[in-house]
């Protein structure tokens, strides 16, 4: 069996990457991602893809993509940041490169990639919970991804964890990912700064007390230099993970959660008190098999290689 | 193809059922659940498929349990009432009937009935909420059961909706089952007369005063006649159901979303408040195909008819 | 005894009132608020109170003011909208007027005003809440105005009504006012509209589907005229408004809460579910002697008559 | 000024103390408390007296009580565990001892002698919150006991802190006392006990793993040994009791908050969590001037010598 294309269509660039069929990236491009245009957009993939396809022997393209796609995994529902609304973005691929594309939400496409060949290689059950700026995830139940019947599951950083709760850009209260976020580890450092907490000191001098400065990977550094208020922030967002996590296990019962994003580079500092908040949550816990929590393990590229292993039919 | 023998053990009844391939039962037999003993239960359930077996060509036997089934289906790993450990029933059935058995956690088994033949007839993706005491349910993803790693995916009623909330039987705060179900409908019409709140005389008189024997279905009837507290009691169970089932959509994505159990025998007025918070609790509402709500329709048989189709060999 | 004068300074206008000694307003003056100079604003007032001086027989003068007013009631600590912060706003008026001067927050002067001559005339401990875009109010206990040690207490619209709530303007999470306020009925009416939900079409027709023009009159007048969404919108915010109720009850044990503001204008639509909340709020509430919750009788009035009351050495 | 007596009357012993004008305690007496019989109370409390009477001379008694008590403080309308339902306890006693004698609740007489003699001896306005099985409390407004319409104010343990929170024997969901007292650090240890989480071991070892036999005491204990569980479970019950008393600030602005009860003696460990969560939870911090938050100084004797004073004519 020859190699396939994985691409990942982000907000800002677009990565391109040849993958064998164990999981390997062979090769590599990335462009920037040109503005909100579908047309454009469409041509960036094809160009890059033309290329790599030169030197490989490509038999197929799977494209991740923010956004709700069609069950047939070849239109673009909706997409909320690039505007897309029915763009039929695999029709205009392929006519560009000559090769069966298929197009997958691109947090399903990294669950796929997790799953396939990182965290979740050696389970059929498993869980992504990416943790950046927002909460993303996939799900994987019996070797199979979960689409759901309108290619929209897996949006679980939209899970309700507190009624009446922070309101979320979706439009409703409460949502998880307004507790166990990026977003969420900046704005409680803000609170605290703003608070004039004493202990908020040392990361309002990071900033110079301009708090629209800080971000999460500043209050990740500082914690892991052993300032306490920053331990404390990471660890309630840690809180909040375990404690959502555990309420899905319940509905989902995955054997593996694998928790990636760009908040899960805190390691042990998030890890330590999710997996203490997972146990403490969990429904009937002496009865019930738990779930490992891991760390995911391909880091940014799981939605290229996930992608790329989409295209194979599956 | 011949016919299959549905198995639905409960707390006080075991009901048998000959069912054919479009899941009609074509001949049933009821028998009462002989205590706790796993020996005699498995000997029960025997004793009535042998005699069914006399008039059918039944092919094989599906057994809907409570509890946490092991993956190959036929081990029940725990079950809470029971009081079975590791009890490996679809062996000792095998050897009393001289047919294949497969054993299935009994909401799995009612939903795959709905699914199968009642209300996501027509869907392949389809979310079973069962209200009853508690809630139980069963999720569909692209025409399979979601079984979950360790068989206990579906516990739905356990999805924590208030963080800090109700004590569970579960061990945890603040499960759905503890708004969303009879037993809620009962603590809070109770705690209603017990508060000597004037629109709950006419509830309270129903028991001259005793709190405890107020049931459900009594909460239920004095609505249909009108009574505006009943109403609004059922009312918001409803709202809570909406809420979750809000939620999980966004987990899983259905087509269809089943309600069925002795609560739902209130009808519109659960359903009507249900699907107007349903609506309101969605996430990104405006872009997102939305689930319909529909009452289940196979009533007390569900599980039944799904455990009789899940004998043939799915 | 002869009369005072009484003065509340708002955001947008100053009403000044010449109010005998039970509680009548014998004349008045209301002028425009001149920006938010603190000396503009003395001199208006004292132009105001001297022109009233010629025909009456005026005594003192007492001023209520939004904000921190410190405990000798001479200078506003902090004004959220007029940005005082320590403003000699008493010395700076009664150089102009030449009369003794009191300051007193302009919540604690309405609630004087109810206590003295309205819902509360016939008590000795009441709290008046004033629902209006947020919720203001004060506390008389066993006839005293309770002011606290900074002049702050009565703050009741930030009581934490939900953890990890709604974000305040405050900087806390949950407060009151986020939910029983005509804020909260805007918002909540404004999400029912966006939501699509069909029951919004009335409301939404009456601007035009531009959710910005909805206000809290609009909802009041929709739901006066029969509509269903409209009526359970305010019945929210009337649920809200009574558990917070019950739960400020136990704290201070009122014998009449006077509720006033522009929300209250709704009547019946938002007392009885306030009440029945409020009602099945209550802890133990068989043994405890019960607060009546009361419609405020001074209407915008409350103010002045509350400060030219207080303006009596009080 | 002679001197007066307080009585505290427990549910396990009645305290009487001879206390001079300046709160010092120069005799005291302590008796079981004879079972539940209003009459034999009275006389138990009034022999007390007359013995104490015959070397001091006394001028009133002061008698704080569990439960509601009327204006006029001289009945017991209601206590929990006594069962008095209007009980004329001053009159009973006066009886007996020939001496003016007054009534007021237990909790209340607390706050009196900490304001006096006390943590709040330097300040106007203090609030006393009691940490022990539940929460209890008493307020002080500008120097005067708030005692509510109805005698009843200041039962602060039954703010309601979560919606549809932890059920609490009042009746009512989500009170304070669930969260912030010795029997929510109980119910935590247990739970994690029963919970087989690894760092519950050596919690659970101290009582064989029956998790009956776990106190609050036993957790202090263990936290000050440097186990770090104990340590967060005290933690835990600090933050609510932070947060609980950032809520009240907002309403009645207290300059002291004084903190009493079994489970202060955890000190620091209690404390340190408490002030940082009051703080983080403050409404307008920037502007607000902040309570102080002490520990309370008087311990067990805080109610008869608080009762004593209240004697003389307060």
């Amino acid at each position: 069996m020859g190699v396939t294309v994985g691409v990942d269509i982000g907000g800002t660039k677009i990565a391109v990457a040849v993958v064998d069929e164990v999981g390997t990236i062979i090769a590599q491009d990335r462009v920037k991602t040109p503005a909100t245009d579908a047309t454009q957009i469409g041509e960036a993939v094809a160009q890059s893809v033309n290329a790599l396809k030169k030197d490989h022997d490509v038999e197929a393209v799977g494209v991740g993509a923010a956004g709700f796609v069609d069950a047939g995994r070849r239109t673009v529902l909706f997409a909320p940041n690039i505007k897309w609304v029915d763009e039929p973005l695999a029709d205009r691929i392929e006519a560009l490169v000559d090769l069966p594309v298929v197009i997958e939400n691109d947090a399903n496409a990294a669950a796929w990639g997790e799953f396939r060949f990182g965290a979740g290689a050696d389970v059929d059950d498993m869980l992504l919970v990416t943790v950046g700026t927002g909460i993303g995830g996939g799900i994987i139940q019996g070797g199979r991804l979960d689409r759901g019947a309108y290619g929209v599951a897996g949006e679980i950083g939209h899970l309700r964890m507190v009624p009446a709760g922070i309101r979320c850009g979706c439009g409703q209260y409460g949502c998880w990912e307004q507790y166990a976020s990026g977003r969420a580890l900046v704005r409680e450092t803000r609170d605290r700064i703003d608070a004039h907490i004493e202990q908020a000191q040392p990361l309002a001098a990071l900033v110079d007390g301009d708090v629209s400065q800080i971000t999460g990977q500043m209050v990740t550094e500082q914690a892991q230099k052993g300032d306490p208020l920053a331990i404390e922030l990471i660890a309630d967002v840690g809180r909040w993970l375990g404690e959502g996590i555990a309420t899905l296990a319940a509905v989902i019962d995955p054997s593996v959660v694998a928790i990636g994003g760009g908040v899960a580079k805190a390691g042990d500092l998030l890890m330590a008190p999710a997996k203490a908040a997972f146990l403490r949550s969990l429904s009937a816990p002496v009865y019930r098999p738990q779930a490992m929590l891991r760390e995911a393990s391909l880091g940014n590229d799981a939605g290229v290689i996930g992608a790329a292993d989409l295209a194979r039919t599956r």
